[in-house]
């Protein structure tokens, strides 16, 4: 049951049995209907998620009140608006479910006491918010620097199997263009 | 002499003055002069900086070959290309002395030593890191949110005194703004 958040913390850290087993305890196991916020914009972030499964998605909301979507999080994905959780302060993003999901969670004051107990977390937690800021990053900068149909075909390559999951205009919104202009472009790459 | 780096330490984890004395052997001092490249893009940051004195910008160049500013770090300020030297990979960003500087600096496999002798600086390079990302979320937000007169007040709080050491085309380029608009902005604010 908890084989996948496990094996996350596997990937950066190695802990032994009773480690793993004291970590589990920090977490809590919550599911969210499809559509369902888990935070809005303007409210602090007070949970860092880890999803079991169904897929979240992180967005902003520009002055004319569209939509920009920053990232998908599918199975085996962490995501939380890491500015606001970290300085409990308002989140500039707001968090939702684009399918029934199942998501393990984590708050501020439990983490600073996983952090007591096993240090080895500041470790994860270090990488985690390296991983989050290289997305973010290259989010904005592949905005800048490459054309329509390279950002598809990454956004393809990271979410193997995701673009079937999920409603078109939603991966427009995260790809910038129109779902008229998607709709072209995976006719072109012959998808 | 190490004071500044030191206190800088003292923000955020507590160290013993053993532990002190040992971390500073990782770090080196060097000059650079103004106008001295620390890190081009397409370069992998092999550094994290800390600025004893002087000033550094960091930037990116857009398709056009305009510069963007991301941030400046004068005295006390921590900068690098997180993604880039943590990830070993190219930097999408340059950093720029701005003015005669010195600066503190270590390497990554420093670091990693670092991390296994004292691990407390896992939680000082975690806390960096996130500093880090709100500055650049908050960044890339202001830039959606907010006019180009509060950005610049902004910038003023942030850099007491920063103003006037540093050229006006840098500060317009940080502000996304032309040179002559910023003219106007300083008038109409009475500076």
């Amino acid at each position: 049951m908890h084989e996948l958040i496990l094996n996350n913390f596997a990937m950066h850290i190695a802990l032994a049995p009773d480690e793993q087993e004291q970590a589990l305890t920090f977490f809590q196991l919550k599911k969210f209907r499809k559509r369902v916020s888990l935070l809005n914009a303007g409210e602090i972030d007070r949970h860092i998620y880890f999803v079991k499964h169904g897929c979240l998605r992180m967005f902003y909301t520009d002055k004319t009140g569209e939509d920009h979507i920053i990232g998908f999080y599918p199975e085996n994905w962490w995501t939380c608006d890491i500015v606001s959780f970290f300085n409990v302060q308002p989140s500039a993003n707001s968090i939702q479910a684009l399918e029934d999901s199942e998501v393990y969670y984590i708050s501020l004051p439990q983490l600073e006491k996983l952090f007591v107990i096993i240090p080895k977390f500041e470790r994860f937690f270090r990488i985690l918010n390296q991983n989050g800021f290289e997305l973010y990053q290259r989010r904005i900068t592949s905005q800048l620097y490459k054309t329509a149909e390279q950002r598809y075909l990454e956004f393809r390559k990271r979410h193997p199997g995701l673009e079937q999951r999920i409603a078109q205009k939603h991966i427009a919104s995260y790809l910038g263009i129109t779902p008229a202009f998607l709709s072209m472009i995976r006719k072109e790459s012959g998808t």
